[in-house]
């Protein structure tokens, strides 16, 4: 099943896709549904209306808007490590990101209006979403807590990234995380994802192409391992982490403008798209 | 007024000191209240009941236990940077908590059973609670966006934050991050708790011990450089950084074991005080 979360009369509305149609399952967020622990698929059978609506055209929202948290997996494929001019840890490289930094599929990412920075890049990306809790999680039974995977561009303000020891302005001015378009369950993909072609275009140009396959840590992974520290709720998000070809490693950089378009695309889940912005003037 | 958030009947409640006694002021959230813009002198007033506890012997929680944004900042000290063998950056070295590393005063502080760990180091500091959200807040706006100020001891699984590059794993383990014991209005403080001595100590020694002033970032500066980047909503909470004398730069190491006690004490706000315990076996 794929869920979407958008805007009817001024509301969040909760959507299950059907074709070219979305059905309107009404106005509970994901992120309520979940911690209510139900099955998302008897859930969704129950609650589907006949009110259907074209996917086209909708003013969609991320699909989760304040999720508890957002745990972001840097350095996850060596060769971005290497770009990036890193050693390859030995364990997940974590930062966390905030709700206000979430942006919906087709709502433009917003370049920050500050003097020192260039432009907004890209880090296509794979976003889990936790459906059961849980702490130490053991490996296999990992895949048992996703509740679905949705795409995700860690939009990085890079200049700000690096200001300090830490990245975390970087990855949480307003608005440059998207986020969507669906949260896709778990037996539409392959079991954690693998094996998937992760493609990242820009104005139509392909800047980062990688498998699933290459992931330092994989989806099974980074849940058994963050659970040893942090215990994981319902609607949490763990993001998987960005291949090689960010426009920061680039030469010359290549670092995005208003009106740029970015894609990311995964095989057998779809494109998230989005058009930069300037960020309005004070 | 000293808002704090207790156990009663089952029930999150919140209530505001009265001398030795809470008066009760019913269900709703510190989170909700703020979220909801009213004035929280006015309300309580309002809402206060005859229903009176003494404040000894509450189970308490912390003030708010699900924030929208839980914002550290590192490095705001000029020697306790020079401790961790950093150079101070021009700019707030941010870090992210999420809620599951809250604890409240009085409840253990909880050293995880992760094999290379040596125990839990302590960083007393004080959060800062946003009441009125924004986004480029100018510097002599801030203090009036500040809901109130509260003690915290930022529990540090010290392996573990340097595993990576980034901190967020040692900073972020479950029952770390200690919160309280109530929220205070500003007016009851120097204006952006200017002039204070904070202090930290391990079974009644001084560990830590430093003025406010000396934060290279004040109070009024954090919320306008962040509010550059991210918008601050009501219920965020900035934890405004802690003076040198941790465990880790000390030789031998001090790191917390199960019975430790460890307070963390700011005059006119009252003492933070934690028991640390082993995570319970599995």
């Amino acid at each position: 099943m794929r869920f979407v979360n958008f805007m009817k009369d001024g509301r969040a509305t909760l959507g299950v896709r059907d074709g070219d149609d979305v059905r309107v399952l009404g106005h509970e967020s994901l992120e309520a549904v979940l911690a209510r622990g139900v099955d998302l698929h008897e859930w969704a059978r129950a609650q589907a209306s006949e009110d259907k609506l074209p996917m086209a055209g909708l003013h969609l929202l991320p699909p989760l808007q304040r999720p508890s948290k957002i745990l972001c997996v840097g350095l996850n494929f060596a060769d971005h490590t290497k770009e990036s001019n890193y050693e390859q840890p030995a364990y997940p490289t974590l930062f966390l990101r905030v709700n206000t930094s979430l942006v919906a599929h087709d709502q433009p990412m917003i370049r920050p209006s500050v003097s020192d920075s260039e432009g907004l890049d890209y880090e296509g990306e794979i976003a889990v979403v936790i459906g059961r809790g849980g702490r130490h999680i053991a490996k296999d039974d990992a895949l048992g807590h996703v509740a679905g995977y949705a795409l995700f561009n860690d939009g990085s303000v890079r200049e700000y990234q690096f200001k300090t020891p830490q990245w975390t302005v970087g990855k949480n001015f307003d608005a440059t995380g998207a986020f969507g378009p669906d949260l896709i369950t778990p037996e539409e993909l392959p079991a954690g994802i693998k094996g998937l072609l992760l493609q990242t275009r820009v104005n139509g140009e392909i800047v980062q192409s990688a498998s699933t396959d290459d992931m330092v840590f994989d989806v099974a992974s980074l849940i058994s391992i963050i659970s040893e520290a942090i215990t994981l709720e319902p609607g949490d998000v763990i993001v998987a982490g960005t291949p090689s070809g960010i426009g920061w490693a680039r030469t010359p950089k290549l670092l995005m403008k208003a009106g740029d378009v970015c894609e990311v695309s995964v095989e057998g889940m779809g494109t998230l798209r989005n058009v930069i912005a300037d960020e309005p003037s004070r």
